[in-house]
């Protein structure tokens, strides 16, 4: 652990040595590692970031053959592979647990001796990684150098300790994650450059929407020498024989003028007589270079390395501590702290200091006095994510609310997958109205529910040129869509669970004759029941079943019809707003705990991907059956969420796969997503005490406990010494009272 | 001819109608036929420019195979010929008469109807073009559009009239006649652009110096619709299947922040219910964003295309009228004024309004209070018309020696073949030296002489690392560059031009132990004479001769060892310091005559190239053979230069050809570069009155006059009334006077 206190003489005194790790972590941010979720294609990164921060700084070594998982040999996500060897660079604007490559750019590499440019060349092995909440650091084999980094929320900050001799600094605006390229680079002075990178097709999807992100960078020694490098694209034809230097790297030494290419790169060297540091600040912006250079200056101007640390790894413990564990083992804590440390890094700030944002699609520059969040896989975090920010972070919750209507008014719609002010219509469904619904209905409600109502009606009933329900013709006149869409049935469901969220939201207006439409719009899943095959099965335009149907096909993101990255085993309990309707329509309890017993037995069950991430804890819907849920959720979190590189089950989805974690192991989770409902099993803590916002709870804490010794069955749950009645438990009753307690046999 | 006058409603009076070309034309301006030296190689373009302006507007007709001289198939150096007929727009940086490609970029094309963003799309066949000093107009067939355009110095102005209907301005930085690539843009607002385009590698070579030329384009009318094209690269690979887009070219719709890539270009859309005219203003700078905004400001802010043509016109007017020509038919006054034209384009300003530039090497910027000259294509220039400026525009020849001297104390080197501050290297030889010497010993001295002296020194003495003087070691060792080096013998030709005069500043200064020791240098080409050919002949480096030896060779840009760009008679008698010396050399005056008489005979003469442009007139240094050159200097006239596109023997050599015609119509010449003497020949107007500039002259004129009706031989010449008796006059003899007249048989 690390205890630095910034003194006024603008030094800093470290209680502890960098880069050990005590033994004696005792906040929770000293449980975070930020390992978990670098292997087994979780996509984090293990590098430094601020809670929600727009700049990141994230290790970079998915370049090179020499590298395992290679970035442009397969589909890869993430900037850093935990067994991947060699490294090109720091990245500085990186996504975390996505799917999709992008953003990964701006990369900074030190290297010594006579300046390389070639990444394949300048890469090197490393070792003595260390990894914490806004803290990493590493040491370049090739180069004997150790490199420290930590981040502010706009810029990411590097700390490089050089051997005595020649050094050099490069910042690589070619190499990238991204699947975009180009770049423009003006050397401002021998400590500072400014320039842009353009970044975007997420997905591969949307090219048109490729945008900038606009960077500073400031030295702490000035350069002594300093120039550009620029590997131009190669003629063809015949003026190539006049061309010596055709499609070769040249290198522009003094170069101060602005520079643009695809593939081009800054050099700033030095000539050390003895082992020294320098520290780079990366500010970044998605508005301007102006914007950049403010950014970096309100955040880290005239800051150390340790001062700016010691901040944010207080920003980040003081999130941390809303919830505080006690029992558990040292792993316990570890992937539980980690899991919420991930939640907090999207949705993030898209906003500037000054709160200027790129509005979506508008090409115009907005404005916030809050924070205009952005990365919004709302596919994934509909289900989970969003909910916690609402018990845990309302304050948070809230502006991302509210960062979704501004989306509307720039826009239109509201955001499905939006990044970056991009909308890159990802996946399917409309999630954004069963995040807004699930808020509101948590009495977090300080935004314009009518607009929020509007845009909900509207992506639910515009039929022409509705870019968020496509089908939804089909899916109002048929109940379903068919395979003449994309991924049907999901689609269909996806939109069932919006619909209901929207007839909550009806309801709670008092809007009842949209309640009632809305409410039997929801249940329309049920034309899709195959009772044969106990599952929901494709329908084909005509109203016939799609045959020959394999319910096994789609798993493990082989393409199929009639669903989206899954079975039909995957998606075929995915109707959480009406359970009990659909035990019913399956022919009771038993077929229903029997059919869903099997997708587990089956292992046709993935712990992996969205749909099915609700299955654990459905028996809770059977009376007799729920233990089954308290045994299922507490394997699956001992079998695929650990304290190693490997240990998140793949992609974290921006925080879902942790929000699932981090509420399993209380032992709450909200199982029908829009509805403010929680459903029990074991917490994994003997006490948790989860802080409450009093703005948004009449209580400032609220508890949950658990027997000490027992790993036995669930056999009374109180409520503030109330007997409760049930596995559910609604938001209210949760957050009016103070102390859940599990007393098990 | 048109005679605007802008008047304080912010209205402007034209007296005539646009495009019209009365037949009345008067004034010298009116005489200028841009097109001369269109075609033929001659390399001008049409489009207008304000004298010594950093920004012209050329319609662009090179790109496609449908243009006869397509630019990527062939070595071509201009935005325009005039045999072509596909016009793909109009760039707004170039260069006049030089013989590599560069600049050439920033290319605006109104189209109209569906956006086309192509350039091979949406090119078109043209009439009516219309180009006259500092204006030009065109009529699009494909669009029924006219465009119209003026400029200021640092900006271009077009004044396009659409017809009803769809109206798309485009602006494309991906097209250009430079060798290099990349782009930034950014669209301020509806009515405004900003930027950068990569240029350089000017003849293919320093593609380290590559830079951008900055600009910001300002439109009459805001855009109804705007956006971005970009047309990326296309990836290889295993990605490249999950990329529909893949290489294709994408519409960004309303993108206002930053898009970089090497093809891509803005298109601002009308919707015109009755056709209306946009005026476009783009104002350039090689410093910044900044300074093209402000160039533009200060050059047209809420000045209409009328006032800011009349007001271009008018200084073309006023510095034309410099040489007032009287006789001559109207062709002969037109391709005298269109010469002079020709030689008020370059060296042209590299300084924007505020005074700031690009520093040659250091990556500075700059500040100069006068003018920073930048375009020295010295081994052409130094011939002839930096003598003409020192004769006519001495407060511009003293810019220029001010400039090169800034160049030394930036780079610590004189210029070779600067261009925006990047020195190509291109030729060989040591003008710089030549040029200076000219200057100063026609007694424009307000410059630091010390420092040029020791820039001189430096660059004919530095042994080692001299990028000036390659080969530098073998020449003052042997006297002369062996087959080792590149063009040994016409290197040693320049070397020992430079040499001269380096002598005779040495002298002017007194310093009498580097005068002789330059002289002697000077005259080393001697011993390269090889008495059998009569010719200048390489030697290897043991000192023999290289054989087999084919005088003929090397015409035609040949390659041949020896000689650039020439072959062994186009050099022969380049030694025009010492004349007298070589014709004692070949044996005498019958000799030399015929040997020289000789290269016009066999048709060895080449008007199109600079080594042997002086040879017409080198028949006055024998005594009795004066009206050979008489005689040739007029055929050669008639001959090459021409009041039509192809009316220039070859390229002008950013003015060079053109000084060459200017001088010789008025019957003198500098024939010795560095030394200030003229040799006479027949003036071919009957009057010419050059008004001289009072601060580096004591007369307010100079008369040349000649018989009005006869076309004999000189019998006699008169400076001021009193007989000369000689076919030479010192600069100061003639500027001293005020009247020479020629009298003819």
């Amino acid at each position: 652990m690390i205890k630095c206190k910034p003194i006024k003489t603008l030094a800093t005194i470290c209680l502890s040595v960098w880069g050990i790790t005590t033994s004696q972590a005792q906040e929770p941010a000293d449980y975070v590692n930020p390992f978990i979720g670098t292997s087994n294609f979780g996509a984090t990164y293990p590098g430094p970031i601020a809670p929600r921060g727009m700049a990141s700084v994230s290790p970079f070594n998915v370049s090179g053959s020499k590298n395992a998982l290679e970035k442009d040999s397969q589909w890869l996500s993430n900037p850093y592979v935990n067994e991947n060897t060699f490294l090109t660079g720091f990245s500085h604007v990186n996504l975390s647990g996505v799917g999709c490559p992008d953003l990964g750019v701006l990369l900074l590499m030190p290297t010594t001796g006579k300046l390389e440019t070639n990444h394949l060349k300048y890469g090197t092995t490393y070792k003595n990684e260390v990894a914490k909440a806004g803290y990493y650091s590493i040491d370049l084999d090739k180069y004997n150098t150790k490199v420290e980094l930590t981040a502010s929320e706009h810029v990411g900050v590097s700390k490089i300790t050089f051997p005595k001799g020649q050094s050099n600094i490069l910042l690589n605006l070619g190499l990238g994650l991204t699947n975009e390229q180009g770049a423009m680079v003006k050397i401002v002075s021998p400590t500072e450059i400014e320039g842009v990178r353009t970044v975007g097709s997420f997905c591969y999807n949307s090219p048109e929407d490729a945008y900038p992100v606009y960077f500073v960078a400031k030295f702490s020694k000035p350069a002594e020498r300093y120039g550009v490098w620029n590997t131009p694209a190669k003629y063809d034809g015949v003026e190539a024989q006049w061309m010596g230097y055709n499609g070769k790297t040249r290198i522009m030494e003094n170069a101060t003028r602005t520079v643009v290419g695809d593939s081009i790169g800054t050099y700033f060297s030095y000539n050390f007589e003895k082992p020294e540091t320098v520290e780079v600040k990366i500010g970044v912006s998605y508005v301007s270079i102006e914007n950049a250079r403010e950014n970096l200056k309100a955040e880290t101007k005239g800051q150390s390395f340790e001062t700016i640390y010691n901040e944010t790894y207080n920003k980040w413990n003081k999130l941390l501590s809303r919830i505080k564990v006690e029992g558990g083992s040292k792993d316990d804590k570890t992937i539980f702290y980690t899991a919420l440390y991930h939640t907090l890094i999207h949705p993030n700030m898209l906003n500037d200091v000054n709160g200027e944002y790129p509005e979506i699609k508008t090409g115009k520059i907005g404005k916030t006095s809050g924070s205009r969040y952005t990365v919004f896989s709302l596919w994934d975090t509909y289900r989970n994510l969003h909910q916690l920010m609402s018990l845990v972070y309302p304050e948070q919750q809230i502006d991302m609310v509210n960062s979704m209507l501004s989306m509307y008014d720039e826009n239109g719609w509201l955001p499905k997958w939006e990044l970056n002010s991009t909308e890159t219509f990802t996946m399917v469904g409309d999630p954004a109205s069963i995040v807004i619904t699930d808020t509101y209905l948590k009495g977090i409600t300080n935004f314009d529910v009518e607009k929020a109502y509007e845009a909900m009606i509207k992506s639910a009933d515009q039929l022409e040129n509705n870019p968020l329900r496509p089908g939804l013709s089909d899916y109002i006149e048929k109940g379903y869509l068919t395979t003449d869409s994309n991924g049907p049935v999901s689609t269909t469901q996806e939109y069932n669970i919006a619909d209901y969220a929207i007839a909550l939201m009806a309801k709670a207006l008092g809007k009842k004759e949209d309640y009632k439409r809305f409410y039997n719009r929801s249940l329309s899943y049920k034309k899709l029941f195959d009772n044969d095959f106990k599952l929901l099965r494709p329908k084909n335009a005509d109203g016939s079943w799609y045959s020959p149907f394999d319910p096994d096909k789609g798993a493990n993101f082989e393409k199929n019809v009639g669903y989206i990255e899954g079975n039909a085993y995957q998606y075929a309990f995915m109707n959480p707003h009406d359970i009990k309707g659909y035990k019913k329509l399956m022919g009771g309890d038993k077929v229903f705990t029997n059919q869903l017993q099997k997708v587990f037995d089956l292992n046709k069950f993935d712990m992996a991907n969205e749909p099915d991430i609700a299955y654990p804890f459905l028996f809770n819907y059977v009376k007799g059956e729920e233990y089954r849920s308290q045994k299922l959720v507490k394997q699956l979190v001992g079998k695929y969420f650990k304290n190693e590189p490997g240990g998140l089950p793949g992609n974290d989805d921006t925080g879902t796969m942790s929000a699932w974690l981090v509420y399993s192991m209380m032992g709450i989770y909200p199982v029908v997503p829009g509805e403010p409902i929680y459903t029990i099993t074991t917490p994994m803590f003997e006490k948790i005490t989860i802080e409450l916002n009093e703005t948004y709870y009449s209580n400032k804490t609220l508890t949950i406990e658990r027997d000490k010794n027992s790993d036995g069955k669930i056999k009374r749950i109180e409520l503030d010494g109330r007997k409760l009645n049930s596995y559910f438990i609604n938001h209210a009753d949760l957050t009016d009272n103070k102390h859940l307690k599990i007393i098990q046999e």
